[in-house]
């Protein structure tokens, strides 16, 4: 018999990788993955291919079978329809499996909300395959499309179906685009790439109605009527915990509630991916991390820990970027808006910089933004907008967020430099000083203020 | 009177950050820069102008007095010949400065093995912008052409002679180019990329002589003789310390002494730049930083101290890139072989990667190196080398050492992904991945090994 007989529910990243993460931990673990979906790939992957920029879904997918096959991991092409916690059993469609220990990686349902409409022939999501395949087929005899919700996803397929030929419109209900990731200085830009680029963008307006018969025809939005072939509906997405909650496991804030470990509210069962819940490395304050590079750092401490391993998660960042044309665009941490929000008396640090040397002759534009508590000088967030280099910049303040980097370690970074790659003066290290400055000033100012 | 006479003696990167750190800490001091050179410019830039990559000098230089001008800074196109630190004078050609703190960045002065012929007419030596100026001359008559060093300036100006259309031979005496910065492992990529584009390249050799009567014609090395219509010399850099040391202040290594605030051995009186010694962050023993980067960064703590601050330098790890044809490469800290000589016990990690999801189809091969030191499990060093994203990798890395990073923090590491600009899983995670699992069979070997 063996140690461990590891069952996980569900194929996604989370899924996958913590199959995978337990075969190299424990080769001698019996590991079993159910998943209804029998292809592996990322939902983040989608827009392009609607696009066009990547060339047909075979591309991004792999069949899950033969990945589990390699690594000699037991595939199910199944739906898990309840856990039985007291005998440590899943049912499935066709069967039961028993577990010794058991991830839980249900991932995410669109949360789409209740417009009027919203049940019409060709109003998609886009959170699974099939829905980019139906926006594809539906996009090929459209004239014209709506997208609502300007996050990421939506952003993204606005300008998928831009580059598809279609006249877009986009419905963002808060008061700007990337509402959660920026702040409005660094909104302000992406906004102006897609006006640019044609697509009509409504913000701080609700969808009133989605009109059509059986099929879309238009959407009416703020006493306005934008005809419609097409409506991609991505407002987001919530935990999927159907499973988990009918089971009696712990759920926090709408998911299932983890720990440090990865492990829910019983004992050697396991939750991992869009379906969790953990917390803000910074607030504390328990958040889903609905990212796929969460999804697989969880899935990898899951599938450790379920084996045996002691392996911590430690919290959410939030770091993301998106490409939009040809501007990148990164963020991690709390916004300013975020971290006044938490009582924080926020101090941020700006620059415009270039990519290369200033005088290089291929050099684009970038601009960095850091916002530091100015209390203990630590950073709390960071935003990028420019034409390259901006992952790069976002993973490392996203590191120094998590080492509690200050302002003074900031401006003291060590960094790279030549004229075709990287200009002289580094832009972290310039909007680092730029903070340094401001908070200097507050200082003085206080210190006058106090008569000194 | 000022609080402060804060007398300068260089224009350099170090000089005049010093000069414009001082003036934005302290408006009111009163701050003169000595400079022989009235033009500032990035030596690093040269080999690019060389190249026609860049269009003329007059792109990378600004005029010193221009700047000195708009900040307030007296600006002296002069040469100083002594240090009076008694009476606290700096003579120059022209008169003498009285001084209550005194920044010398005197630079560095190209170190020129004593090779028979180095003398010649069209040799050149490559720091300074008359330098390039002669070589670019010399290559609009010449055929052929010979560079003697293979460090990152050797390449960058081999590469440059290529594209002017010379045939070209490199020339390093150690076993490999780029010897102090990569292991061997990443030095042949680059290697290869030298002969893909036609450089003759001869490791492992020193010249025996350089041939010609008035002007220079071949070069022998290793049995051989290649023509040479001018010849490049470049074996790297010395600190410049003839006026320091004439002045009694305090030398190690060859370069000016300084503590954590640049100051020298003489209170008041601050090194910065190439002139200066500081010490590896890593191994705390003596070394020149002789990196642009390191000369702000040196500049800047020296300039704020200069004028009353009490900033601190953090020491070096000699984080550089370099381009060469289309592909980056970079390091940080301590090489293989350097942390084996440092007696450490050392295990690697190392992935080849992309630069975007792998499926993407603009993306391009990454290669990282990370190196740890098995006791501690601090990562002491890296290098990457591809087709793009190689500078914010190592700057991460960079202040992953300085915040002394165990590969368990490197696992942990949050980052962005999005197909078009990163893959989903990060290259430094991969690493630092294949390191932990090389760590844990080391130390199950060595458990088993002891008879537990």
């Amino acid at each position: 018999m063996h140690k461990h007989d590891l069952v996980i529910i569900g194929g996604g990243g989370a899924g996958l990788t913590a199959a995978l993460a337990a075969k190299k931990t424990s080769y001698d673990a019996s590991v079993t993955l159910i998943t209804k979906d029998p292809l592996s790939y990322s939902p983040c992957a989608l827009p392009f291919v609607i696009s066009g920029e990547i060339d047909g879904f075979d591309s991004i997918s792999k069949g899950i079978e033969d990945i589990c096959r390699n690594s000699n991991i037991n595939c199910l092409i199944d739906e898990a329809v309840s856990i039985d916690v007291k005998r440590r059993v899943v049912e499935t469609r066709t069967g039961e499996f028993h577990y010794t220990s058991l991830i839980i990686a249900t991932g995410g349902i669109p949360a789409t909300p209740p417009i009027k409409g919203v049940d019409l022939e060709k109003v998609y999501t886009l959170y699974r395959m099939e829905d980019a395949r139906r926006i594809m087929q539906a996009a090929e005899q459209a004239e014209s499309a709506v997208v609502i919700g300007g996050g990421a996803i939506g952003l993204e397929a606005a300008a998928a179906l831009i580059e598809s030929g279609l006249k877009v419109a986009l419905i963002e209900g808060l008061d700007y685009v990337l509402y959660r990731a920026l702040d409005p200085d660094f909104s302000q830009a992406v906004e102006n790439k897609f006006k640019e680029n044609g697509v009509e963008l409504i913000k701080g307006q609700n969808v009133e109605e989605i009109t059509g018969e059986a099929k879309v025809e238009s959407v009416k939005v703020a006493g306005r009527e934008f005809p419609a072939d097409l409506v991609i509906v991505v407002t987001g997405v919530r935990p999927n915990v159907k499973l988990a909650e009918k089971a009696g496991i712990g759920i926090l804030n709408g998911g299932i509630k983890t720990d440090e470990y990865m492990e829910t509210s019983v004992k050697g069962i396991y939750a991992a991916g869009d379906c969790a819940i953990t917390k803000s490395l910074i607030t504390g304050k328990p958040m889903p991390g609905l990212l796929g590079t969460i999804a697989i750092r969880q899935g990898t401490v899951a599938g450790m820990n379920a084996v045996g391993e002691r392996e911590t998660f430690e919290n959410v960042l939030g770091s993301m970027i998106l490409k939009v044309y040809d501007m990148e665009v990164g963020r991690t941490g709390l916004t300013e808006r975020e971290a006044k929000a938490e009582g924080m008396e926020v101090v941020t640090g700006k620059v415009k910089s270039t990519t290369t040397a200033e005088y290089y002759p291929k050099g684009k534009g970038i601009e960095v933004k850091l916002i530091f508590n100015a209390r203990d000088k630590r950073i709390v967030g960071a935003q990028a907008i420019g034409g390259g280099g901006v992952a790069g910049k976002i993973n490392l303040l996203t590191f120094a967020i998590s080492r509690k980097a200050t302002v003074d370690d900031l401006i003291k970074l060590e960094y790279c430099y030549t004229p075709p790659l990287a200009p002289s003066h580094n832009p972290i290290v310039l909007a680092a000083e730029n903070a340094y400055r401001k908070m200097k000033r507050l200082k003085e100012r206080a210190k006058s203020g106090s008569g000194c």
